[in-house]
């Protein structure tokens, strides 16, 4: 019997692991044992190891109904990734923890596990090690990132000075607009599953939502150029949320400019037909997964001519308040909703 | 309004976290950064990193009706820092993920983090990160650890040898037996919940489940003694399943004596009360996080006295397989049962 024609529970949990591990190939030199005992073992002479981890849940983090399983396999991993960049970091292996529920196929693990070997292929990292087990009810996947950094180019929350130019990579908002897009298909088809999906003309959107790319690009951008950044986060929560992270850290406030936030065309079209204003997309949406930054004034030459970054504002003292100013000069308070999955929880 | 009397709603995420980790203080000096960015940043100059992450799910590998909070917060750290261990490693810093329904309480989680901060005290490691969120269903926790090695002292499954003496520290199978009692109880309260719970008499064998200890000491001793395992693995999954991990990546035999391995009094009492043979809870109950090792003859006097390691057998050929060799001298292959927890799975 070939090994794929194997159920999982004919596999087992080792027989498993060694499956979906057997054509890892170790691509760092740094990483001196991936999976296959207690722990990975990571040679960081000279660096410094910086790590995060996330847990995705499925019903919170994701639907599978219209997730696909290696979308979902290779977004959690760059999630994690885009926290090791924030830092101005280079990550180098991944941990990954599974559990799912018996409905799932082997070919569904599988193709989840597609996802994430092609996230390290296109990042440069290993998966060093995990595990997986069942669970009875929904599937969850956590992932443990972990990169080197060097102590005088790792760029902290806490770092903006007054003055400093608020700076955004990309565009923002239509992670968000591409998953009221699929919310809304979804809903369609529950009530009557004749009619098809209307997705065309949608690509970017949904790319963004199915398949977010991590800003390698700026991160080598600041190393060949020589920029330091003074505070840096990268964009899970939504704008708003992220830049009151960097103003709390740092003891600071901020104006942004709403006319200078970068919304892409695709993404206003599909924000008016929610009637959605394409900046409240931008300011709360979230999973964007591009970096929110500070620099001085000094080195706003250095990243002036990069098409990828605009200069959305700049830190003022903390007694200034952090505020949006609109295009009629109208001042309004920037308030942290994101993504905060409590927000329907009493406990009382 | 103390912070101690909102609800989890009111805090939200970020207000959690911070409530729940105000009182970190890091202990290890190399953790540059713990809780508070995008990620940890960590010092591990002249050491290897050492990493490993387990992801615990309520219904599979825990019971809240039987598991006091506390108890499970510091579960889910010692068996990362146990797993560390294995590798002869130091155990510094874990990061925590956690997702919990809607139905807990602040109190609860507060119990849970205790439970987690007592295991970070007790073995001299720092909460480094980590994120919540909330799960339509049941509760995850996942934990990863990270742990400094020495290239020359790490100690992997693949390096044991023909002849080399297989040992085992402290005795096996009063986890898996206190966990037969909580069920037993469990399963009396459900149908008569007048009916107290009988479990005085059986405090081993509760603690064993419910608040393991690794093992430090041996770490500890192995280090004092200049002792070299060839190949070590933390008992999670029962004797005879990890015995065939090291085994399998040794490429060797194993013959392992039934009379020489350790179970203590209270344990085997209450085998009797089950009708299960105590050897067999050894072999497949799991969850003791003992320590297995192998050492080469020679350094058998270094050991000889430390009344916390038993030698149980020694490595053969492989062509000899796998056995357990029982007091009348019968040859039984020895099974990788474990705690699998695909066993019920069919996804055909």
């Amino acid at each position: 019997m070939n090994e794929e024609d194997k159920t999982i529970s004919e596999l087992g949990e080792f027989g498993l692991i060694r499956h979906l591990t057997q054509d890892i190939r170790l691509k760092n030199p740094g990483t001196l044992k991936g999976v296959g005992d207690d722990a990975a073992v990571l040679d960081y002479t000279g660096k410094l190891v910086v790590v995060t981890s996330d847990m995705l849940l499925e019903g919170i983090h994701f639907n599978l109904m219209y997730t696909p399983m290696k979308h979902l396999g290779y977004k959690a991993v760059v999630s994690n990734i885009s926290d090791l960049y924030a830092m101005n970091a280079i990550p180098k292996q991944i941990i990954v923890s599974l559990a799912f529920s018996k409905k799932l196929t082997l070919k569904q693990i599988e193709n989840l596990y597609a996802g994430i070997k092609l996230a390290c292929d296109n990042f440069n990292v290993d998966l060093a090690g995990g595990d997986t087990s069942t669970s009875l009810t929904g599937m969850a996947i956590s992932i443990t990132a972990l990169g080197e950094g060097e102590k005088e180019r790792l760029v902290y929350r806490s770092g903006a000075k007054k003055n400093d130019l608020i700076c955004v990579t990309g565009d923002l908002g239509a992670a968000y607009l591409g998953l009221q897009l699929l919310e809304r298909e979804k809903k369609i088809f529950l009530e009557n599953p004749e009619i098809e999906p209307q997705l065309e003309g949608y690509d970017y959107v949904l790319q963004r939502q199915l398949k977010p790319e991590p800003r390698a690009d700026i991160i080598e951008f600041f190393r060949e150029n020589n920029v330091s950044p003074s505070a840096m986060i990268d964009i899970s929560d939504g704008l708003s949320s992220e830049i009151l992270h960097i103003c709390n850290e740092s003891k600071t406030g901020c104006k942004l400019f709403a006319e200078h936030i970068p919304v892409n065309q695709e993404a206003e079209n599909l924000a008016a037909e929610f009637n959605i204003t394409p900046i409240v997309a931008a300011l709360n949406g979230g999973e964007d997964y591009e970096l929110l930054f500070t620099i001085s004034p000094g080195e706003f030459v250095k990243i002036k001519d990069n098409k990828n970054i605009k200069t959305i504002g700049h830190i003022t003292d903390r007694e200034n308040g952090h505020h949006l100013i609109t295009s009629d000069g109208t001042f309004i308070p920037l308030q942290a909703q994101g993504w905060d999955t409590f927000e329907n929880i009493t406990d009382k």
